[in-house]
């Protein structure tokens, strides 16, 4: 389910971001138990000044996902370090230019196609 | 007031965007009890491989909206078929290929202009 | 520690980014009392129909914060009139040409880097 908004660095190939966006939706359906097939990603490639990350200059992401509520702590904690372990393994950034942040929803707040609220239907 | 992030393929004429943006303020305004000019949206033109919905290739769009807690879930549920409907006939993005999430603040969340918190002033 | 999208006009210098982004960590810095390094920033470049407030067509801002709960009021209230009026001694944009939102999340919900929630260890 969750909402995935992923910022990298402009001037990556495809395939950079096609092994980014692959990654971290294996982290999510592993850790945080969604359905296989439930991706839903954007991507914003930026120039370096547009990705202010503490001063870093080096290969960097920092992503948002939005999620209905209900997932325990841990789902989460371990989301975390799968991803950044897997990030690094895929595409080589290292694990500390890695910045995640969720901000969560309710039932109500999904429509994942269709014009219904699947969720509540 | 919702704060709407729509996320588009890149490649559509300026016309195609901005019945996107009138559709789905049109929408917003009609089902959710807005005044008239509340329009706040941001508009992300984005490469395929950059808009991963489910493994769609079509036309599809993506958007999530920030909005203060209060509205019933049959204002959200009549948004959303409202808007996909709409969209369909407004560009002829299928119902299927629609994709929104809300989440949802408070009062003091909102400064809409001059450094002010609007709702709590 | 908020992670702020921020949302401009295309077509700026990248001084003028720098600026805008330096004055709203200064903001958020000194309102809302965060660490000196706290800066997490994501910068959207984008054409004037692609940036929809309310029928404005001069110089405009829209911007969202996402954070941990727990500021008060005052702070809030204090980041929005500092930073709409620093924005425009730094930049020239009017203050009526500045939107900000805030959502709120929890402990659990930020992992600055290394894959750890830092908040909860």
């Amino acid at each position: 389910m969750p909402f995935v908004t992923i910022n990298i660095l402009e001037g990556k190939s495809k395939e950079y971001i096609q092994k980014v966006t692959d990654t971290i939706n294996d982290a999510v359906i592993e850790t945080m138990n969604f359905p296989e097939d439930d991706r839903y990603q954007v991507v914003h490639e930026l120039p370096s000044h547009c990705l202010q990350y503490q001063g870093r200059d080096e290969d960097r992401i920092m992503m948002h996902l939005v999620m209905r509520a209900g997932r325990p702590d841990k789902a989460k904690q371990a989301f975390y370090k799968k991803c950044v372990a897997d990030l690094h393994e895929a595409v080589g950034v290292k694990p500390s230019n890695v910045f995640i942040t969720f901000t969560e929803n309710r039932d109500i707040d999904f429509s994942f196609k269709d014009g219904i609220a699947q969720f509540v239907v």
